[in-house]
């Protein structure tokens, strides 16, 4: 019985006795929420008429899982896997961080500090527990606004549905 | 009605036309058939008690799908999706290129001229339609035998149960 | 109160119910046992007349500390933080990956698939608590033999001393 | 007695013959000295709440130590590290490399001049011992004014406590 599984008997126990019955979370992703995840987000774009690159990284801003829907950009692969890396290694969400790499602004330069793994633009959104960042979403292949309206999507469908499993 | 539909189309036709009635083949990999595959191949592996990465590249040898199990090394992430990269790009499996690459032999040093894309050894296949590479497929995580040994696996699915769809 | 905290206190009580005594082991490296078990190598290097560098990597394989003896080799900051690299991503001894990538062997060129990242000769071994890889160690700055000695005298040192801190 | 204390020992009697008493000050970094710089910076960032990571360079631009407080950002070590060279490499602080590197200033594009070592934004200083560069400080890990107070306050004790050593 590793820590993981003692933590989550502890907490399914201590739920029972205050009457709590809000499952634990994850702690870190999984391929199997990935997937999901990745799914929800394809069909989100198929709706909107895009095909794009959908990545999702793990805590330890390691990818778990990437799809690119047919006729998706070659470009947007790198991208999606390096929004997904980005928001887990800085924490917060590339749209975000953006304003923060402008001429001028307070890391302006960064993306140039991490062997080219950080993007500076819309499209990437932390996955987050509890607070804690225990994954990366990276959607790339529409507008910059739509990058993003998807990488909320799916992080909205994260935490509603995918982070208890 | 893009040009690949119209293609189909012409070839059902042409078929029909002449009286063959083999089923037509994928011209190029899909995310539909590459995510198909990839479960395939991961079902093998967890029969087997491995954590494996597996990507599906398409016959441009650029990723369409990648997915890490859990608990897979962090090394196999990059060497499965160079393993589907390498097949398409050299239109044989790295079992095969293998030897053409060690000292002395036709090949050496070929693993250095593409930006450390091309992998060596046993684990990667190309995927076939009527003798035509349409895609790779690149698996890490086991010894080069096991990893070999799912990659052929996948292959042989990918022939007779995807390559028709 | 996260999971960790919540497995600490449920192990520490279930230890004391069973009477046992010993007390639970890291989940994660540390940089407060990185900096010991780094000082611990040094100590050893300076008494055998060597100046080398030691990192310590987590088990995402990502660096937590690295330190630089006086006058050691500049070559070997590189080396070292990517054998403490190595160790994790492919959970074995640099030593023991050594001759799966020589020349005909299974794994000749994987050091060429990671970025750069992979080591192949000795000196890095992984840090294990109850069999599972929590980080690794890289020496550099010695003979190959030597920097084995100091990396496997680290994780004896690790397994005794600090992975239950 | 090695090259480093023999210097140490002509220098200190030549003084002494003078009547100089101003203590002699490092010509160039050492791990020693490198340690107890970053555990300052480290005391001082946790006093902040913050987690960050530190790199200390010597005087050729090359690191000496680094050290990733625990939860520190996985972007901040090469953010730090890259600090820590750019101001022995340009002998001026991050803070002061700043400006001259905004689009139409002087040194527009000098971070891609150095294999992507160089960071524009501030937390980076150099380590002065009678006016000359003896090594360099990297802070990254709170708000760019975090990283530079952190950096200058580690500047500030070199200065005082640590550069006589």
């Amino acid at each position: 019985m590793n820590e993981h599984e003692i933590a989550r008997l502890v907490k399914a126990t201590v739920s029972k006795m205050y009457g709590e019955d809000k499952p634990e979370g994850l702690s870190d992703m999984t391929l199997d929420v990935a997937r999901k995840l990745i799914r929800k987000v394809e069909d989100k774009a198929a709706e909107m008429g895009l095909s794009v690159v959908v990545a999702v990284s793990n805590r330890a801003a390691r990818p778990v899982a990437v799809e690119c829907m047919d006729d998706s950009y070659i470009v947007s692969y790198d991208v999606a896997v390096k929004k997904a890396f980005t928001v887990v290694a800085i924490k917060m969400s590339t749209k975000e961080l953006k304003p923060l790499c402008q001429p001028g602004a307070p890391l302006y330069g960064i993306e140039l500090t991490n062997d080219g793994q950080i993007v500076i633009f819309g499209g990437g959104v932390p996955l987050k527990v509890s607070g804690q960042v225990i994954g990366g979403l990276g959607v790339s292949g529409g507008t910059e606004e739509q990058d993003t309206y998807l990488a909320e999507y799916g992080a909205s469908v994260f935490e509603e549905e995918l982070s208890c499993q």
